[in-house]
């Protein structure tokens, strides 16, 4: 299996059948965005996508694991991260910031926002973690385990710092960061992001 | 006037009316953790604290300067902040995740956390830009704006890595992050803050 066949199944996507998967997709961030987690069901969604119900679980599992899949992965994760795993050690923190600011500021952008906000409001902390670490931070992980074993708090050091800057700039709006431009926020950020990463460890 | 007494006005508080409004205030952290901003009434808060609705409306104002002083000074802020005002410029980033870690692990970090989450379901972004900038960061803020101009801009970098720290830590509870020692939290972080509030800026 290629990588990029391994990415493929991982996203839950798998090739040939994208027809049905993107229409679900669709779908389901529309309306886990406006409608948020809870008030969301999988027949509402398999409707409007024209499909069954059980594909949809056959396709995605729960009603959880089709919201990670929706909103975690706005577009392929392959491009999106990318030019991460092939930053330089020494660039990583620029490469990340830049790579999520990117899906922000994306057309999938205010889906990402609305759908991370009505988790925080319906606490299901269980899918942001895994959101978080499984999903975006996943791939990256393996470059920063030095020494063994602390990826995991590298990984929620960049969480806390990457999750308050969605909540300033895109939730709160919180003014100067919601208005400055992203290559100035970029150069703010990358160097925190970049010690939490690689640098030494209290 | 002295700077106590001046610190007293703004938070809210008159000397020898410490009763009722200590008794209103009370309620009044209680009331908005455990039901969010919209669904609790300045009546039913005045009620519970045994005065009149008007005598609320005349300490503290609209319900949203209530809320503000119901959540953002659960402590004597002069309190709070003495360390931080005392702190040498190059132990500022330290001193002041010190402090805010310390409200988050006390008596009332439960309310803090719970108005926090309100605030954020609701999307009452002005109040919580306001918290943020006009309380929490206010104090210090005039000790790091080198050079001029500079202090929002490294106020909303503060704010953008304590609220995400709040969410991961509190309301998400990522792991590794919620289950770790608060010391370990503050050398994590402290440099972060350090840079924001003194370092160069982009």
């Amino acid at each position: 299996m290629t990588d990029t066949e391994n990415e493929r199944t991982r996203s839950g996507r798998r090739p040939g059948r994208s027809g049905a998967k993107d229409a679900i997709l669709a779908v389901a961030r529309t309306r886990f965005a406006h409608s948020g987690f809870d008030k969301t069901s999988i027949r509402a969604i398999a409707t409007e996508a024209g499909v069954d119900a059980a594909l949809v679980h056959h396709y995605f599992g729960t009603k959880r694991e089709l919201f990670v899949a929706a909103i975690a992965i706005p577009t392929d994760p392959t491009t999106v991260l990318r030019p991460v795993l092939a930053a330089d050690r020494q660039d990583l923190g620029k490469a990340l910031v830049t790579a999520i600011m990117a899906v922000w500021d994306s057309e999938h952008g205010e889906a990402v926002v609305a759908a991370f906000r009505s988790l925080i409001a319906e606490g299901d902390t269980t899918l942001i973690g895994s959101f978080l670490m499984e999903v975006v931070l996943r791939e990256i992980a393996a470059r920063v385990d030095e020494p063994t074993g602390s990826a995991p708090v590298r990984a929620g050091l960049v969480a806390s710092q990457m999750s308050g800057l969605l909540l300033t700039r895109h939730i709160l709006k919180v003014e100067p960061i919601a208005s400055m431009p992203t290559e100035q926020v970029i150069a703010s950020i990358a160097p925190t992001l970049q010690r939490y990463l690689t640098g030494p460890l209290p």
